[in-house]
């Protein structure tokens, strides 16, 4: 079995999880801190597709971190399925969020009326951004693991 | 070279080819005949990925019945990889552009105001179902021939 970069049990790997993470943690916070992001769908469907980002990647650093610990990764065909797909799914579910999100404060800048202080949505438009970041990580995690499982 | 399905050159893909091509079309007219679309940012950007879906698809498409009629699959690794990265980037794009696209649609029913009436917001609907069908075929050519990529 070759070693793809970014497989489970690498330190890139490990540094996908951690962004993730990250970002996805930042995403969460940016939007829902102080912010009534409740009102707008869209918004609610970042908060918790985020909140879905945090406990998955967190889990997979921890087998990253174990992997490289014990100098063995863990790489069970079963188990690599599951996280491919759930990579994947992830990813999709992040995207769409991330660009929800986007065109509604895009629209919401350009509809007249108090539907966002300019403050208000300074802080949206950086959880929207954040949001997109740790797709792009999940993304790469995603098709790096497929890249892997399909190349056995 | 094993026959996996939905790779170039099969009946599977050209039927998928078809799909996302009859899918894109109907997101397309649905959101720009006798509908001021260019109003809003996220329809405007679905018109133009579902233009890019379109050419993309048939040529894609009329590679297969190539391929089909001549029983020879057209599989040099470069064009592989170029139809790999072609369908993963447009399938990434119709998502972002569907999810944009549902997302201010539902902000427009929910805000009191002459911005969307029911006749033209039903057809805004019915585009962005179509563009999801449409990203759906999509994500499909492009895991399955990333999988015979991978597999090589």
């Amino acid at each position: 079995m070759d070693e793809t970069p970014g497989s489970v049990g690498t330190t890139a790997s490990l540094s996908l999880r951690l962004g993730q993470a990250f970002f996805s943690s930042a995403s969460l916070l940016f939007m829902s801190v102080g912010v009534e992001f409740y009102s707008y769908t869209a918004f609610c469907f970042l908060v918790t597709i985020m909140g879905l980002v945090i406990p998955w990647s967190c889990t997979l650093a921890m087998v990253d971190i174990y992997s490289l610990f014990a100098g063995c990764p863990l790489r069970l065909p079963r188990v690599m399925v599951i996280v491919v797909i759930g990579d994947w799914v992830l990813s999709v579910l992040s995207l769409a969020a991330a660009c929800a999100s986007a065109s509604v404060i895009d629209l919401l800048i350009h509809i007249d009326g108090p539907y966002c202080p300019t403050k208000i949505c300074g802080r949206y438009q950086l959880s929207a951004a954040m949001a997109f970041l740790s797709w792009f990580l999940t993304a790469a995690s995603s098709l790096l693991n497929l890249w892997l499982v399909a190349s056995w």
